[in-house]
């Protein structure tokens, strides 16, 4: 309990270091916020002559990074660095140790970063440290009325869990390597360690064995990376301080395997590589000693493709059908006693244990391994929740969090903000079991998401997951949060993600040579529905080799103006309509969207991607129309009329819908005036 | 005279068609204009199973190119492709033969292209011209209200000119191998068929010499391309039907080689690489024979690396200054019975020349190059004007128009598009001799760009100078140029050239995190004054390293809104203010500008980077103002006061001066609309 207090305290400390900023107006766009920021006064300048020395321990990963480093710094400031020699360095790096050659979970991330306005220092205990503070020292540089400049700061800092992951699910939809490298890069850049690589499913297995090569000749389309390639991504990966845990999901979602090796399969098969999304019955045969034998030479040569000391097994989502169609199987499960899917399935685990430990790694899986009759050195990953989290870890397994962290849901970061680890059912864990938490991952699946628009459906809002995973638990304000995370969100695009430039592209598809400036008021005001309600307007099973050019495609899945236009508006009420500065705002928006259709409608039905959007674009402007109505009544003092709310109300429950899979997200702040107009008191 | 006159009736026939497509309110994107274009009725649509089938010669250059136009109609439409087995082709290829292993000048491009509702074919004489003919194929692709599909079309095409090149200067800034590539594919796609290398001058030495090391390791500051590389772009140019064609300059713009070789030199030396903008002192020495030693062994060994015919020597803005000093260089002019030094540069020219052609190369050169003592075989290319052009052609030299094409000029692309190579001088040449004008070149000397922004001072205006070089001469229309401008300009975005999208990176790094929304209105309607009347602000040379992060840096050579405005108030003044549908367009512009600066004017104080930016945003805001108050007089039929009227007057002065190097590009239509409410009559 001490030792835990004490992480309390020092976060408290942190907080109120926070709060003082805030006071000041002084803003550092950190994230994840240090766990102990001091500011200081002045700032040092950044100029063409900027210079790095290493005194302490170096390393090719550290050298790799210095060179990134002023790749980087260059980029955002566009100042070509040519220090002159004998100019004294302005950044002084110190590491203790090198780090180690196959990154170690818990390995010391912690660094110190000293800058006064002459010059900056930075030590850490390891080179892997120093990634870190290099990384918060690129975030710190600023434009400043004299140039670029990193304000005079003293930071200590290490992460508060040691797994610190994205989950990456590159089968339903194939990512290439160089859209996984840009992610990386965004990963270091919130210090992220983990990329969890889900490299088979139903719909394709992607990486090359040289032992069973029908796994990815027939299992990926032609689509898979190479073992070169995938030695490549992990030393890539390793430079940036991201280990690569791989995961074979088995026994279920292994459709792709069966297509090579119906052998395996509890059913009689043909397979073929799965098209459409949804959970497959495919599932490997557990009963069959050739199933072992097979998985023994796969795993063997797989572990020794992933030099990380875990090894994802996946295990989620059997549906047991074909082990119930199956009479063998069933006989199998009455003659060693085993009553339920289960039992099969930890009859498996069991075996697939045995092979991962064999080659010296660590299992990990999802939920559903949990069992009793598994070692307790084993890595359980809940998607279900901190119920599931603590139930793990209370008898001895180790556990990570992804529920709360789907990207694929398309909640806001606010949302994803809100859950932490230790919450909820984990909240009353002893503190040896909260010591199994090893930290959580989000999660990116792939069904709705193509190489073209996957960085938008992580960036920005992953970097709020990365400040819950490495910051202080008792940091939650997310005024704060949205404000680092849109500074945080322009600093990705110079590392060249593409997540707020592809929308651009994206929407001029859709438009033709048409001007987007219309269409850009419509696509920043809606949101994909939540929580996998998208749908595509037809009945059949969806194709996941469908075109992903639709508005909803290319939206953000968070809309900003909507979060800032509902901020205003409350504003506004609560001053009791007087606020002028937000009434004057709240009309300018209001007026765009009215006007809004009339210049849109006739590019919308142009174009096949957008005519299904028209009654958006339609409901906007009835929407801006409504808002300018209530604001009159409000300025002239009048209750709006009972006739005319009435109207309205039922106007707001059509223009709540969705369509097109998109919601229109300023229909509540629109219908606050009006209520407001309409003399009845708003609640929030 | 026949010949020419049939080319003329067909460019006749071709516009007569381009009116046709006008009414009937057809858009045809095509850029450059095709020869010759007939509408058919409905359109070929795209689907996931487009597939192409080719029938005649194939090569490895038309197979890349398959390969890449599907890819490229992939990502335009967002449609991933997977024709099944036994689809029929919807686009069948067909051409007579192979095209040449190294490209030649005048190689057949010509093309028909049919599109019916149900297929299309392209037949060609060569590969080449099926290259030309996939480009426009690309260009035909639209979305429509029932997806995306090619409209049915005849099109017979082939190029103006042989000889249709861009000369990229990489010597000022280094232009790194990528961002080569993504401009030849822009240049493919516009049909451009000539890179010409600026890879030496008095700023850097840019490739690799094995014979002579020290040229690329002290002439470059470490940023030069090994010959694997150069070789490596020669193929990917030759696989979009593009020539390589480098040059050395020399005897002037050479300091760069004097680094390493000061015993080449006119002067004592030592030299070191220059590092301002200018043109330098520095000159080979012509009288010596090690001079001609080293360049045979020099050209040998280059004219190996690079295979194509031509070979391009430079030869510009010797200012002779180290002659003059040079007593001993002096005596040999005497000796040798030289007048000027225009004389002694002949006489390089006829040693390099015959070194050339030793080499089974054709030697170009710069205007200066043109003297009497050299072979009619050479190629002048004319910097200073189709004078100069004619001047070469007449005796019997062949010739390329570079004078009109610069690109650096920051001309917009009407003046550009109005240069002809045949006009002016040029118009009264014989057939004969207008037989030895190859064509052109646009010209992107790199003074002012970096790798960053390069393609915005490239694309889209090239393409017009392309449409200049491959479409009939009697193309004049500017309205319709920059419709499909602004088409071409878009396609070329999904080529990966980053001439729309850095502008707002770079907006944004001025800003910080601040919105750049009131930022991009302010860039939106500046542009850098014309002709090298760029300033910085400093009286000493100009840095070549320095950054170039200034909003100068950022915005479009042109400013589209400004053209647009100024059509708008045409249209308003000219319908003796009476167009209402005009005015309120007038006015929404208007009403923006006068109101940006109390947005912008905040963001422009903190950063170092925009405060030389503030007069030019509050003079955006009187603009606004006075045009308002302008069209105020003219709604209520008021004359507008003489003081007023002359105070506006003077403010115009005013607004109209180069700040920041940058223009107001919307000072005339709103001095139209203040002389049009004081009653005077507005001449245009």
């Amino acid at each position: 309990m001490k030792i835990m207090q004490a992480v309390r305290n020092s976060a408290l400390l942190s907080i109120s270091t926070l709060v003082c900023f805030a006071q000041s107006q002084l803003q550092l766009n950190l994230m994840p916020m240090p766990a102990s920021v001091q500011m200081g006064t002045g700032q040092l300048p950044i100029t063409a002559s900027f210079s790095v020395a290493v005194t302490g321990a170096r390393d090719a990963s550290l050298d790799e990074e210095l060179s990134r480093f002023q790749t980087q710094l260059s980029r955002q400031t566009g100042i070509p660095l040519h220090p002159g020699a004998g100019v004294p360095p302005k950044l002084t790096i110190h590491a203790e140790h090198a780090r180690e050659a196959v990154q170690k979970l818990g390995e010391d991330e912690s660094y110190e970063l000293t800058v006064i306005d002459s010059s900056a220092s930075l030590r850490a205990p390891t080179t892997l440290g120093a990634l870190r503070g290099l990384q918060t020292f690129l975030q710190l540089v600023q434009i400043t009325p004299d140039g670029f400049a990193v304000p005079a700061v003293t930071i200590k800092d290490q992460p508060r869990f040691a797994w610190r992951g994205l989950m990456f699910d590159v089968s339903r939809h194939f990512i290439p390597l160089d859209v996984l490298k840009r992610n990386l890069d965004g990963m270091a850049a919130v210090k992220m360690n983990v990329l969890h690589w889900h490299l088979s499913d139903d719909q394709g297995f992607r990486v090359e064995s040289k032992i069973f090569p029908k796994l990815h000749e027939l299992g990926s389309d032609g689509m898979f990376y190479t073992q070169e390639e995938v030695r490549e991504l992990i030393a890539y990966a390793h430079d940036r301080g991201i280990r690569v845990v791989p995961e074979f999901d088995m026994p279920g979602h292994s459709t792709s395997w069966l297509v090579g090796y119906p052998e395996l399969a509890s059913a009689p098969g043909p397979f073929s590589i799965g098209r459409t999304i949804g959970v497959y019955d495919p599932v490997l045969d557990p009963t069959e000693e050739t199933t072992y034998k097979f998985l023994e030479k796969f795993i063997g040569e797989m572990t020794k493709l992933f030099p990380d000391e875990y090894f994802h097994i996946g295990g989620d989502e059997v549906n047991g059908k074909e082990w119930a169609a199956n009479p063998k199987i069933q006989a199998f499960m009455r003659a060693h006693g085993m009553k339920t899917n289960q039992d099969l399935q930890a009859y498996f685990n069991q075996h697939l244990q045995k092979i991962v430990a064999k080659n010296h790694k660590t299992m990990v899986g999802w939920d559903e391994i949990l069992h009793p009759d598994l070692p307790k050195t084993i890595v359980v990953q809940s998607w279900r929740g901190q119920a599931s989290l603590a139930a793990a870890v209370k008898p001895g397994y180790s556990g990570l969090l992804s529920y709360g962290y789907y990207l694929d849901l398309m909640w806001p970061a606010s949302r994803h903000y809100a859950i932490d680890p230790m919450a909820d059912a984990a909240a009353t864990l002893s503190p040896e079991e909260k010591g199994r938490i090893l930290g959580g991952e989000s999660c990116m699946w792939a069904e709705w998401v193509t190489p073209e628009n996957v960085d938008s459906h992580i960036w920005p809002r992953n970097a709020a997951i990365a400040e819950r995973l490495w910051s202080p638990q008792s940091l939650t304000d997310v005024n704060s949060m949205y404000t680092r995370l849109n500074a945080v969100s322009l600093d990705l695009e110079w590392l060249g993600l593409t997540h707020r430039s592809a929308r651009e592209q994206m929407l001029q598809r859709m438009a033709g040579t048409g001007d987007i400036s219309a269409l850009r008021v419509l696509a920043d005001v809606v949101a994909p529905g939540q929580d996998y309600s998208r749908e595509d307007g037809s009945k059949a099973p969806i194709d996941l080799r469908a075109p992903l050019t639709r508005l909803i495609d290319a939206v953000y899945p968070e809309s900003d103006t909507a979060r800032q236009f509902s901020a205003l508006v409350q504003t506004y009420v609560q001053s009791g309509a007087k606020d002028q500065t937000a009434e004057t705002q709240i009309r300018t928006w209001l007026t765009l969207w009215r006007d809004n259709d009339a210049k849109l409608s006739p590019l919308l039905s142009q174009s096949a991607l957008l005519q299904e959007d028209a009654p958006l674009s339609q409901d906007l402007s009835a929407l801006g129309a409504a808002g300018l109505q209530a604001l009159d009544y409000l300025d002239n003092a009048q209750t709006a009329p009972d006739a005319w709310k009435a109207q309205q109300e039922s106007f707001f429950v059509q223009a709540r819908k969705q369509r097109a899979s998109l919601l229109l997200m300023v229909v509540s702040p629109v219908q606050q005036l009006v209520e407001s107009s309409a003399g009845i008191a708003v609640h929030n």
